[in-house]
């Protein structure tokens, strides 16, 4: 057991509240908030852990990651999402071959130190998987399927199934195996299908990129299009293989992040209770030619959460980077009403979209827990002062356990 | 005589340029440009300097902070210009005392590493004359003047033209004294008609804050909204001293820097070869509700120039945040573009704006020049990942001198 005292506790449970000056004990998950005192009388042997000038908040949810990407700086072309796919397609060996585990656990430590507890990664290759299943941080694990060609759909299935089944043997509570269908361009619906029957029979969360770039949407509105001419060089067969609501409907009554949903029009195509958007500002900002609608989606009820993208598409994993990007790309919202958007965006509205007990300082939650530097400020301006001036958690801890950076 | 040998020379002269494998030589101003070998043997005693793996570029002009607010860190009210005046209004005399020379000299230091040649500081209270005009850094010194009430003219203006002549004692080539009106709602019509006359008749340059809030275009052009509730504190006249037209009229054939001008809906009000626009986009973001109009103004072909503001509204002074904040903020612009308007706007557009022969690597300019380390990328890519990834500068030279960070 231990208690930790704090200054301030940030809960976003129904409404976003500051309890001032409490403690909490926990384990694994969280046993009990209350006044230091009564805590410590109660578990006599808990370990005190003294953060009473500091602040308190679930840690973050980083739901969209591409961590075999982690050693690009300027290999990739930016701008267009058609000339970066081209070249990542170019520079994809060279980057895999940079990505070994020393950058990947570097990279993973440099978004815990953002105050990131749970990563979404999306891995497409599968050489992220060791050093993910052994990271302090609390992974999901989405096993990525791909192929546009009718003829490699038995071959591609295979190799999913080999990797995902490599996943599933270190599946505990901080490493959750899960499956992406990388996009409805790249992916063809033999696969779509048979990866979607197989989370709906195995109760696996789903993600998949979804209307990131103006090309995807011409392709997948009017058939023709950029997209066209590059598809060409993997499939002969020159039609899109969905529109946007035969896509959809294979993710019926499935657990999905989609990501990106750059040119969605549409939001009540979604599933309230099944479906939420993944938003990568920045990634957006570099590949996408336009910003999510974020007022449309909110409006719609349709959950929104916060992924950094990987380094192919990002200058920084610091989820306060990311969080500040958002400020700076949503210019027309107020700032303290967006600050507490982002807020529950990267906790509780994460934790949901990944069926995961966390994001939350509420008992019987997982102690997914942050502790920040207190900033001397109006409580009203808190949640926005601290993604402005915040670069590093000062502690983490993880199911209870602290972690070291 | 210095000779620098470079990877890359970034020119801005007409279009935008890369010199190959060339080296400048350089006293206060630019020498000549050409290959080292050829100026190594011509300038015999010159001191080397390699940087043959590395890009050269005009420093930067940072063309308004507001040095006495550099202790604020989250003392003041963000998200409403109006509450952010409140809160300057109640903090301003302890920001003012934490802002000691040892602080300002820091933060001068912070934004040089960040490649800032030039600072164009607006000096409300005098505190940062001495630091200023004892610094590494070039700085045009904007002596500022306000006061609403007609009965405070006199004594303003004294006081004013104390502080003035003050800063003039320091002039040199490094240090220029200048002039702002604070604002059209704070200065009275006194005050900006003897000012303007004054940087006539002494050929001096002139800033003025404009239409950078919501509330300040409600006021001017209508007389009303929540400004005129606060002016009652300082004034009983309660109806606006100018219209937008009126205020201009006053800076006719003087050059003049306007800052934010973010409700500006005509462009064309202003003179194309005396007046120039001050964009300040995070500061803007977390005060004034709405966006530059950098279409319209790009457009109008009034020119541009980037500032990053104080630490009263902004959270980092490093040139390069600032920029990598615009990338964010006008994500409706093609990417590259946009990279090569802000690089424009930040070296040759601020040297014309504020009357310098600094802002291009040419001979005969002054040899203002920031070192960069080089990034692996296609030239068509480098001034887009320069801003990216660039968090400081390897050197930096002002008028022929490197500088100690």
């Amino acid at each position: 057991m231990k208690i930790i005292k704090a200054k301030k506790i940030l809960n976003f449970e129904n409404a976003f509240k500051i309890l001032q000056d409490k403690a909490i004990a926990f384990e694994k998950t969280i046993i009990q908030i209350d006044d230091f005192e009564k805590l410590k009388n109660k578990y006599k042997n808990a370990t005190i852990i003294d953060c009473s000038n500091d602040i308190i908040a679930p840690g973050f949810i980083n739901t969209h990651t591409h961590l075999e990407f982690s050693s690009n700086k300027t290999s990739l072309v930016y701008g267009d999402f058609l000339k970066w796919v081209e070249s990542i397609v170019k520079s994809r060996d060279n980057l895999s071959k940079e990505a070994n585990d020393k950058l990947i656990e570097k990279t993973i430590k440099s978004m815990m130190k953002s105050g990131v507890c749970t990563i979404g990664e999306i891995s497409s290759f599968g050489i992220d998987l060791e050093i993910c299943a052994n990271s302090q941080a609390r992974i999901v694990f989405f096993n990525e399927i791909l192929g546009a060609s009718d003829k490699i759909c038995d071959d591609n299935w295979d190799k999913f199934i080999k990797r995902f089944n490599a996943s599933v043997k270190y599946k505990n509570d901080k490493f959750i195996p899960a499956i992406s269908v990388h996009s409805p361009y790249s992916t063809h619906p033999i696969l779509t299908k048979k990866a979607c029957e197989f989370a709906k029979n195995n109760s696996l969360l789903m993600s998949a990129h979804f209307l990131e770039s103006n090309h995807e949407k011409i392709w997948l509105t009017k058939g023709s299009g950029g997209f066209k001419k590059w598809l060409l060089n993997f499939n002969k067969n020159l039609e899109p293989m969905y529109n946007i609501d035969s896509f959809l409907k294979y993710f019926k009554d499935i657990k999905t992040l989609f990501t990106h949903c750059v040119y969605v029009d549409d939001f009540s195509k979604f599933d309230k209770k099944m479906h939420s958007i993944t938003h990568c500002a920045f990634s957006n900002r570099l590949l996408s030619k336009k910003t999510l609608n974020l007022k449309k989606l909110i409006l719609s009820g349709i959950k929104l959460n916060i992924g950094t993208d990987g380094l192919s598409s990002n200058i920084s994993l610091n989820f306060f980077d990311e969080l500040r990007a958002n400020l700076l790309i949503h210019d027309s919202f107020d700032l303290h009403k967006l600050a507490e958007i982002l807020w529950i965006s990267s906790t509780i509205n994460a934790a949901n979209a990944l069926n995961l007990n966390s994001g939350l300082i509420s008992v019987g939650r997982l102690a997914d827990i942050a502790v920040y530097e207190n900033l001397k400020c109006e409580d009203s301006e808190l949640l926005l002062q601290l993604i402005l001036q915040t670069k590093e958690a000062k502690k983490l801890f993880i199911g209870g356990d602290e972690c070291s950076f």
